[in-house]
């Protein structure tokens, strides 16, 4: 009973092909092109405009999308330019609302304040393929702000209207197995960030019942998974990643299944960037499994350190004052050791001495539990100490691979996911402060 | 594969049902109850908040739903007064932006005027049933709104939100036929609008293969039409009602299609009020049936005239002055027979006489092709007309129900939709002036 | 990814129609349109029809559905002489089976013995809707055969094919509520033979949570239910039908539903007659009830005796033995009450004297418990009983609507299933014992 | 709507495995085992058992599968001994049958002659998982029957019940492309036995919209693909398959689809060999793309000849007469290049001399166009022909893979299907006549 739309909505691949093949159509011409395209923004934001919007829209996304680089970038400082709010007609407006702030006001207030490419966008979102389409916008655009501060309020608003239209009460979350469509997979193959899925095999794998994969789908882009988690139902906290995905591990059955541990998480959508997606995935998950395996005692993650090896090199971390002493003779272990540059090459953590691990663990802890809530922290560690977990083990050769070692000199963490506690750590962390486990308190 | 929500997502029923009930439990105790809510309101909002926002905005909705009317009242009154933007704060911002409009700070401006009920409400949606139940806060709100006109600015902003989520780019259009569940087809029993459906008898023939029925849909509302058309398909555009809406008519075969109809559009979410869906629907089922039907030569509409006698009976519009003199003589001989009122009151278009048809006719063109697009002017008029259609033929005696006698005098109208024409068509409306067949304007 | 047939296959009207308008475009021309049939029937059977055999029966079987009933009994007849098996040749390889029984000669016999005609109707069943072609091909036959016994062998042949292709285990049971299809429903309505479904309002109630609905459908006929069994979910076993079955009544909690009652069980398809399917669709919606709800203790049904009256008036039946004289007493009674005749008009079980009602429920406890293994017995009765259900309560005043008056006196029966009990239960009553609970055995 | 089953239907992985479950825990004790799974055959065949067969043959089914290899072929043989026809009671029915072959004798006699294992299978089919059980049954049958030639009645019962469950009427018919599910794809790799799929990526590339897949379904069997025939479109008739693989090359668009190629048909379920299936698939196949791609002119094969290498070394088919001295010429030119057996090692048709060439060539023709219809025959040139298909080209180095030289010399076959001749070109092979284009009869 479902309206079928002419590119077959079924396949993504069908999706992307169609704007590729209308954009083709409309493209070269650069500042011929441009000139249509700003006239029909103009012509879609007009009063003209609205009675036959989804006409105009349906003309207007392709050639848009087929603009050339330089093109669009142009189409970009317009954007920035000639569709921001009026300033007099703000000020003015605030001013009237501040001598006297009711409703009348605010709402004139709210009209002239609101950038009026907003509005350019929801409509443009109207087409068929709108929302893909503004996603791919955003791409390039994100990519133009790196030499373009000046469309820093362009971008707000495209960030703006995403995170409103991909709120995670609209997206729907999938567990996703070897049931799935090729064509899905494929995505999963392609997108996995953290821990390089080696082709069909590995992914079979990793989709057997002891492994699950769950990803957030937004209605408008069947098929596209928009970022995905994958866990390990395990018997206790793992220590390494190896076991986890080694394609010819044995699947275990369910009754020992005690921990569920997320081991990797990756975005699939670069024009989602900033939307939040995965904090609100692995509590959706977590709240899922516990539904589906009331045995599951704790909801973990297994996690790398990315930025530690970086951090030991740069070497110029204020220490917390009551530990400064252990902290710089550590400092001076690792010297001895030939300095943290050289560990990047060929370190084994599983030949290494008990006094260099031991430095070590040290300064992961000290990196982990006192450089996260600032701007030196780990990206990961800031993600999952934000979400409200807690920093629970430092696990020495928890990851052997070249990556592993050259990033995280081999260690890997666990992050703990108690959603009793959540919030209140998350403020914490907000507030400067890292809730960890007593092994790490005791560890420095 | 896709993951069944608590509240069975496939039953609208279900879904109302379990928010009643999670309601239910909460109600009670108005002052207490509304404080709770209120608290839950700020936490949902701040930084702390966030982390932990699918969990509080679940506990959070129903508690909402739950409240009494007047507590609720009170609620709104907090959300106006509590959460609306800082005047002086926003000021600043605006002379700053007003001082050097960059990017900085027109960032800074539109975080200052954006109301943060409006992030309040995002969240909310993020519950489970968290776009149902803000559409049930709008109806209660919009209710309010009769006598506070204070929360005009909190209406407005639950306005801008559906309006953004409700999105055309983010419906689903859907042909409902006698395949559809009986739980959604009760729904357009319940809510046609304009020629009620007698039963299931009635709604059956409305769904044969010369009736079409689309409606939007919203992926977070499944089985929940949020507005639906019917359409006849027929040899010609129709001049009355009753042989549409013929149970015991026979279905014709598809070689008679030739004009596509709209005989009835209906709301089914009061929710939505403002929210631009109509419009919108007539398109997309136009272009749907002409893909589908290549054969069909014109689409039109076939409606009531609403406003008509209660129009008549005011008598006080001034009439386009080089037909002056007609319509003072086509109000005097409607006088002479009785009055407006009166014909209100057991009047038979089929045995009316020729001057008195003559001078209704008269009026009615005078109606709705010069009071439309005055305030004064009729709602389905202003509907069609506004969308851009054209005003094409009036019907003698086209509805002799009880309420098409009353409202219409039993005349009807067709609305032409060309799609070529309807941008132009619409600017014209805009711009006070209807279009109109030669037919009609050569009428008067 | 599943491929659409030509005739939606989402519809059984769609289906039927494309047949009906296949058929008519064949039909007429008896004698010749006959000839053509029979022509296509040996070409399809013959070694040559192999390779073409899906193409030729699409083509045979809309003339065969077209043929008028005149033709149409010919064709039967046809079936009977010329396709059937050739008696000397069965006999020959009989002889040379019997004198060596080995593999060889019994392939031998089995293909001599088995009529042709069944492997015809293999081969018809290969064009797009042949299965429903030959439902309906039976359905004819069916009726046929009360004027032309010679037909027995064909109808034999038929019905065999037919038990082996709606074998239960190509069978899907399926719940059905609200949520079906306004079509599947419509048949519901129609087909209901026990209780008839006044109306969509009625169905609705019988659809409600408290009351379930099971059929069974055969993937080839999607859409069309074959056989559906109602049930009341409620806390004890009821005595009567009214409350069962008032729409009006509301709907109770799960956490009443102690007893699933099976009140009414219809076949639709009279092309399976003959097939076993009420039987299996009990057990699998027992089974499939006992999962969902652990909670219930009992499965019974609440049956008519529609034989009862008809059984009274005859008067004909020998009481068993050690009854006689109570059974004579109670005619005796009966006599006085103005016989059996008398009560089928304007009897009142309410008001019914004591001594009346002792009489009537002692012989229908003896119609019930004595006759339902003999010819004699009632249908109903046959049924469960048949099925290893145990005679369990006889209810007076159950039923007071003016069927159940005239045909059971108003009275109704719980029949029981336990399933452990069935299989045993079933052996008693082949061998001529009807299991009955110890207050039916103490009752007469 | 649709019931789920425990072992969940859209996993035929799920399945299988349940049924090993099962299988296992009901393993060992061979003798004992098999006393129980007979003494169940027995029960379930009953009367007794009719009422309770659901739950018999579910508990019967999984011992049946669980029993080793000894016992399970001592039941094959008790299935011979006990559960065939009594050959006295079938002679004696045959008798009365003869004497006066009315219905009634003969109902008497088709029941006399049907071995009741036939029932008990038909029975055995109401389990849960009942005709994969069946289907496996028989895959050990036909193993068995290798050795002992007295189970051919037993295999003749099942061949008989299968080809009437597996009725075209009863299969679907389904596109596979890169959106089907990992799951069955899986099948496809594992399955496809003509030209092997390399991995992931080459099938891909054979999914892509110039490369078409179809397989058969059974409703009972959801996911389990029965036979699968690939295709390509193409501009003109393909002489050599690498091309047709080649996992590099460029998707054609569809206005070059001319020529749809079958190139590969496999059967994935052994338990239904002797089943006729790759027939009808590939004949709805035709009709299928016939209606979606109209510009197609022709269907037609790209086939090996795999018994081509063998016959010639075999050396003593008779010649047709009028091409005796050719074939004879033929032989000698082989002969003087080292014979048939030296052609199989290193054999290169590239760079082969036009003589030999030719004389292969001939022989081909010869063992093509005059040996199919016999016992010698080419099994692959049989399916075609029997199909009704046309011998049409012959390919000089059309496959120069390994498995290619070594079986057909590097040849491959184009054969023709034209819908409109098949069942006359079927006849004519049935009588020993093989139709063949020009070019073919005039090559020798």
């Amino acid at each position: 009973m479902m309206l079928k739309p002419l590119a077959d909505a079924a396949s993504s691949r069908g999706r992307r092909a169609a704007l590729d093949l209308l954009s083709r159509r409309h493209s070269g011409g650069g500042t011929r092109a441009l000139a249509r395209v700003l006239d029909g923004c103009r012509r879609l934001l007009s009063e003209r405009g609205e009675a036959n919007s989804l006409a105009i829209a349906a003309e207007l996304m392709p050639r848009l999308v087929a603009l050339d680089d330089e093109a669009r970038l142009r189409f970009f400082r317009h954007l920035a330019d000639d569709f921001g709010p009026d300033p007099q007609g703000v000020l003015l407006a605030a001013q009237r609302f501040a001598e006297q702030p009711d409703a009348e006001r605010l709402i004139a207030l709210t009209a002239a304040s609101e950038p009026p490419r907003q509005e350019l966008l929801r409509r443009l979102n109207r087409a068929p393929g709108g929302t893909a389409g503004i996603l791919r916008l955003r791409r390039a655009l994100l990519a133009a702000l790196r030499t373009q501060p000046g469309l820093a309020a362009v971008e707000a608003d495209f960030l703006h209207l995403l995170s409103s239209w991909f709120n995670p009460g609209f997206l729907q979350m999938q567990p996703i197995d070897w049931r799935a469509s090729a064509e899905l997979l494929e995505r999963l193959i392609e997108h996995e960030a953290v821990h390089e899925i080696q082709g069909w095999g590995d992914l079979r794998r990793r989709l057997q019942p002891d492994r699950r994969c769950f990803a957030f789908f937004h209605p408008q882009l069947p098929g596209e998974p928009l970022i995905f988690v994958e866990v390990a139902l395990l018997p206790e906290m793992p220590a390494a990643i190896a076991p986890l995905i080694d394609p010819a591990s044995p699947p275990r059955p369910a009754r020992d299944f005690k921990v569920a541990t997320f081991y990797s998480i990756s975005n699939c959508e670069p024009g989602l960037k900033g939307v939040s997606l995965g904090n609100f995935l692995i509590k959706r998950v977590a709240e899922h499994l516990q539904r589906e395996l009331p045995q599951l005692r704790s909801f973990c993650t297994l996690s790398p350190i990315p930025g530690f090896a970086a951090w030991l090199a740069r070497d110029d971390a204020p220490a917390p004052p009551r530990w400064a002493q252990r902290v710089a003779a550590a400092r001076e272990t690792l010297t001895a050791a030939g300095g943290a540059a050289a560990l990047g090459k060929g370190f084994d953590p599983v030949q290494c001495d008990g006094a260099l691990r031991e430095a070590i663990e040290l300064l992961a802890t000290v990196y982990l539990a006192h450089e996260a809530p600032t701007p030196r922290g780990d990206a990961v560690a800031k993600f999952h100490l934000g979400n409200g977990a807690r920093l629970e083990r430092l696990n020495w050769a928890g990851d052997l691979s070249r990556k592993g070692l050259k990033q995280s000199l081999g260690l890997m963490v666990n992050y703990l996911y108690d959603l009793r506690h959540v919030e209140e750590q998350h403020e914490r962390f907000v507030h400067g402060e890292v809730s960890a486990s007593r092994r790490i308190k005791r560890l420095p």
